[in-house]
């Protein structure tokens, strides 16, 4: 990284997406100023900065900003590509698939699983989940593809697919708190419940992913907020 | 391009997502053999290469197969990186503004349009189009950006965007024929306009773009088919 160079990452504590920016940053062994945003009053460097989406996460390297996490992800293996390891691997139909992997997650396993936690009703929320763990069952099969009997969807390295699903587990250890039960049966997919747990211990997870009792905190939080407005509807 | 190379497109060819791909291979000067599937009986060639979507298109090169068209065009770049013009620029941050217009295109632009089509009431139609048009606007401001007043997004080339963006307009013109209206106002997006015309002339869309008087036939025979159908319902 040359001296001069400035990397300032506008994202909230709480989304997965600026997590994997703080995840790949991290990785690669980049210094970056951390901004803190207010979701409910976006400042104007982030609406300037995205205005666009005026949307979390926005890397801003030397004045430059660059948007949407997976684009970021991928902006930060080119740009810093002589520094530390890459998220993406060298051979064109390796980085496809690994590019495929990475959109899946957004589309079949990020959307459902958000949708299913706004569902109209218990049905449809149900629908929505069950969508979730077919896509789980999907990325159990891209990770014995994709490692071939090593650690990560990136083989031996954390690679891109690991960086886009491991901002999730937040989330997930969250979820298992709250409801009390595991969100996944490891009998079913043994090489996922393996990989989150080796996930969990990397350095660069520890240092940068959001603490689970505070998601904990602010879920629930959120849930009675809810409650409080939907009872006050009712009367 | 080797001689050994083998470079098979499953496609169909009123999908604008293969015509993507037919586009970036020609404007390669790449030779490929396009293999037409039936969307309505696909081929076990098409379930096996693509089991997760099932969709084409799927570009097989040398046996190995890639899905989803921007990541299909990105590996085309970078697999035949000697060969012909780039789809992408050479500096990193002009590579992330260009992924994040053609990913804006499939999201804010393809959906919306296509709910538009299949939205249940009147209304719902009109506000999916309503959605459709301020894309369009926004395409306006990202081509005076990315073009800088050359004729394309990718500049002096036609470039990943062009593609993406490009790959729509005989569903454009299809529309304008059947409607006897223009879809857009020239007026309001002044640079699409000149630059549809552009685009149009190229020899690589002359070459692959579907022809617009069938795509009229097709839509106005499965109109009158869903118009059938729907008479056949009520009685």
């Amino acid at each position: 990284m040359a001296g001069g160079d400035e990397l300032k990452l506008l994202g909230s504590w709480l989304s997965p997406f600026a997590t994997r920016v703080k995840l790949a940053l991290t990785l690669k062994g980049l210094r970056y100023k951390n901004v803190e945003e207010d979701l409910s009053n976006k400042s104007e460097l982030l609406r300037s900065s995205n205005p666009v989406h005026k949307k979390v996460p926005v890397l801003i390297h030397n004045g430059a900003p660059v948007c949407e996490s997976t684009i970021i992800l991928q902006y930060i293996d080119e740009a810093f590509a002589d520094i530390g390891p890459s998220l993406l691997p060298s051979d064109p139909h390796q980085r496809a698939v690994a590019r495929f992997w990475a959109a899946y997650i957004d589309d079949k396993l990020v959307i459902p699983w958000v949708r299913s936690f706004r569902g109209k009703t218990e049905e449809e929320k149900s629908e929505w989940m069950e969508q979730t763990f077919i896509a789980v069952e999907a990325l159990e099969g891209a990770l014995r593809e994709c490692a071939k009997g090593k650690g990560f969807f990136g083989g031996d390295n954390v690679g891109l697919v690991d960086v886009v699903l491991g901002s999730l587990l937040t989330w997930v250890h969250a979820t298992e708190v709250m409801s009390g039960t595991k969100m996944f049966d490891p009998s079913k997919t043994p090489l996922l419940a393996t990989w989150m747990e080796r996930f969990d211990e990397l350095a660069a997870a520890k240092a940068v992913m959001p603490d689970v009792n505070r998601m904990v905190e602010f879920k629930t939080r959120q849930a009675q907020a809810i409650s409080v407005a939907a009872a006050s509807q009712r009367q």
